[in-house]
């Protein structure tokens, strides 16, 4: 049996993302910037992908830029706001849990003279609202939060952060510009930013059986940016580059797909997961560090090296992700087991199972008996 | 009957390059940076195309970086290394003729304070070696030139000013970068940058049958350079991102297929090339601007609007590019075919014709006549 409880690393492409950018690699695979027929059958699909994902965000198509996935839409949106702002302020706040391509961006921008807040988390994973709201300042331009934890599944309180901002905003006259890694999020949550008070978002198609080299930025039309690639002025000039249509075209169809059912596929997500955290923490020394979101269980195996129970798992088909803690020397970035205070001896011994709406309650009894089998035999091997 | 001639703009992938794209959608799916056999699975389209690109271009495989195409390896190349050397210079050569992605991150520069010079050309399309010569000073870090014009298909003398640049950094103990963006000479010609002193290199997949979203940077590994994009740390640290395996698989499937058969392909892509400006340049009053490429046909059509001609030729089934003017409003970009000297009742009067291996002579009879009948009646029209 082959088990892929790595869904939140990145997935399968279904039939009709593979058929949509088939389409643009064999008839329609003009370049959309060529005037002549050719380019404007491939513009098409940019522009099928761009009505498909503002339809969802409840946004204008032109709020809309496609990039070459997340990382860089979390790079377009943090330095190119920054650096559009930074008459405003030389002010950064974000967390101390995010993913690399928000933190690294950031402290890119703190070499570069920008002062950077750091905030810390809670037991739960979640962001501290008081210490944040204390943090906010005439300097500030720009907060960056993700909207859900790849390690561990936290939903963070996006809806909140972007009320005191909004507050804060209003009181104080500023345009403090509030940007969310929704990366993990998107696909599994109805996400409105214009209507929570989010003004640029990052997405990605990949974790959502799109292709991979598919990424966008929601950027509110309000907000000031500049470009971080210079070219051809593609992209209303915000991303230059011939646009990669298979990807795009791909993620369009895979976001219909995805959110065309989204609460059957959001009740199968919590069903595989909600099964497999119950069983698994049956085990001795079994604990859950999971979060909310629906497609992500953090679990530790007290006494089993988590990169050893990795293999072992591997080596009977079930494939899963070692939530190891951060390397940063940086030290407001401590890693995300850390940073909600999770015991030292179990920093090593902690695994990722993410899932998607393919996934079975067969796999989750295979994967269970595995490690009923396995965790009590690596434990005596790791004592020795 | 349908006649691709735009082949400068992008290509029609071919079946093996589709094939193994498919591949990676369908079996290899996983994320090369998982730790899991599905990672490994992934990561080996990464190496496979890594070992292609870099048997290529002799150089190690770990000088290779992956991106999401030409633009972003121009941008990486120009920014990055400007800011790696900074400490050694301000001041960057490029010339006037080159493509957007090479221009718009040294205006970019510029802006930050780098001080920029670009060197004219001569009629011909070629870089003004003597004044390039001069140019070069204490603080030049960067040289920044193209392999072969896009719009006019001239190869640019890339080996002599290599030689330039490497008798002057002995000379003065300097170590000056040379760059190359040969994303129009790749597939077209044999290049191996370090035997001819390039220190760094701009390719793309997607000018050579390979898909749109590819494209890599040789870097000399001797030469400093720091990345432009920020995150989980792949490519090395240089390009962070989940690698586009589908791309980047069928990057080095396109690059194997067109350099196992280099010579037949250039003959052929020659013999259609030759042909058809032979036989254009018979219809009165039109001219070829033409430099020594393969794969490219700049013809003026002396009182024919191109954007009309492109239109006209689009409804027999005939797609090609303008070739216009460029609209930069920097004085010393005025455009490949201002640069090159053409009379300027002609700069809105010139067509691209670029063509592939695929193409044939039967193509070539079709368009002639379709050009033949067509041409005159545009010219009345257009002089009423």
């Amino acid at each position: 049996m082959e088990v892929y409880f790595d869904n939140a690393a990145t997935t399968k492409v279904v039939p009709s993302v593979r058929e949509i950018m088939l389409e643009t690699l064999d008839d329609n695979y003009g370049n959309p910037s060529s005037r002549h027929l050719k380019g404007v059958d491939a513009e098409k699909y940019l522009r099928y992908a761009k009505n498909v994902l503002s339809k969802q965000l409840k946004c204008e198509p032109k709020e809309i830029t496609f990039t070459s996935g997340g990382t860089e839409a979390n790079n377009l949106a943090i330095i190119g706001i920054a650096q559009a702002n930074k008459r405003a302020g030389n002010h950064i706040i974000t967390t101390g849990i995010e993913h690399p391509s928000v933190y690294e961006p950031v402290l890119y921008l703190e070499s570069l003279g920008f002062r950077v807040t750091f905030l810390p988390v809670k037991k739960d994973g979640k962001v501290d609202l008081a210490k944040f709201r204390e943090e906010l300042c005439d300097e500030t331009i720009l907060v960056s939060t993700m909207a859900v934890n790849n390690e561990i599944g936290t939903i963070e309180p996006v809806e909140e952060i972007a009320t005191i901002i909004k507050a804060y905003n209003d009181e104080h006259g500023k345009e403090i510009v509030y940007h969310v890694d929704a990366i993990q999020a998107f696909g599994k949550q109805i996400l409105y930013p214009k209507r929570i008070g989010i003004h640029a978002m990052s997405i990605s198609g990949h974790k959502i059986h799109g292709p991979k080299g598919s990424g966008a930025l929601f950027v509110d039309s309000k907000v000031k940016i500049v470009p971080i690639l210079f070219g051809g002025g593609q992209e209303k000039g915000l991303r230059s580059g011939t646009e990669n249509t298979a990807a795009i075209a791909g993620f369009g169809k895979a976001t219909e797909e995805m959110y065309s059912n989204l609460d059957e596929n959001l009740f199968k997500m919590h069903t595989v997961k909600d099964a497999f955290i119950e069983r698994v923490t049956q085990i001795e020394g079994v604990t859950s560090n999971s979060g909310e979101a629906p497609h992500i269980a953090s679990i530790s195996f007290r006494g089993v090296k988590s990169e050893v129970l990795l293999h072992a798992l591997e080596e009977r088909g079930i494939y899963v992700s070692s939530g190891s803690a951060c390397s940063s020397n940086h030290p407001a970035l401590s890693g995300v087991l850390k940073a909600i205070g999770l015991e030292k001896d179990l920093l090593d011994s902690t695994l990722r199972f993410s899932f998607c709406e393919y996934n079975t309650l067969e796999e989750v009894e295979y994967t269970i008996a595995v490690l009923t089998e396995l965790v009590p035999v690596l434990r005596r091997f790791t004592r020795k």
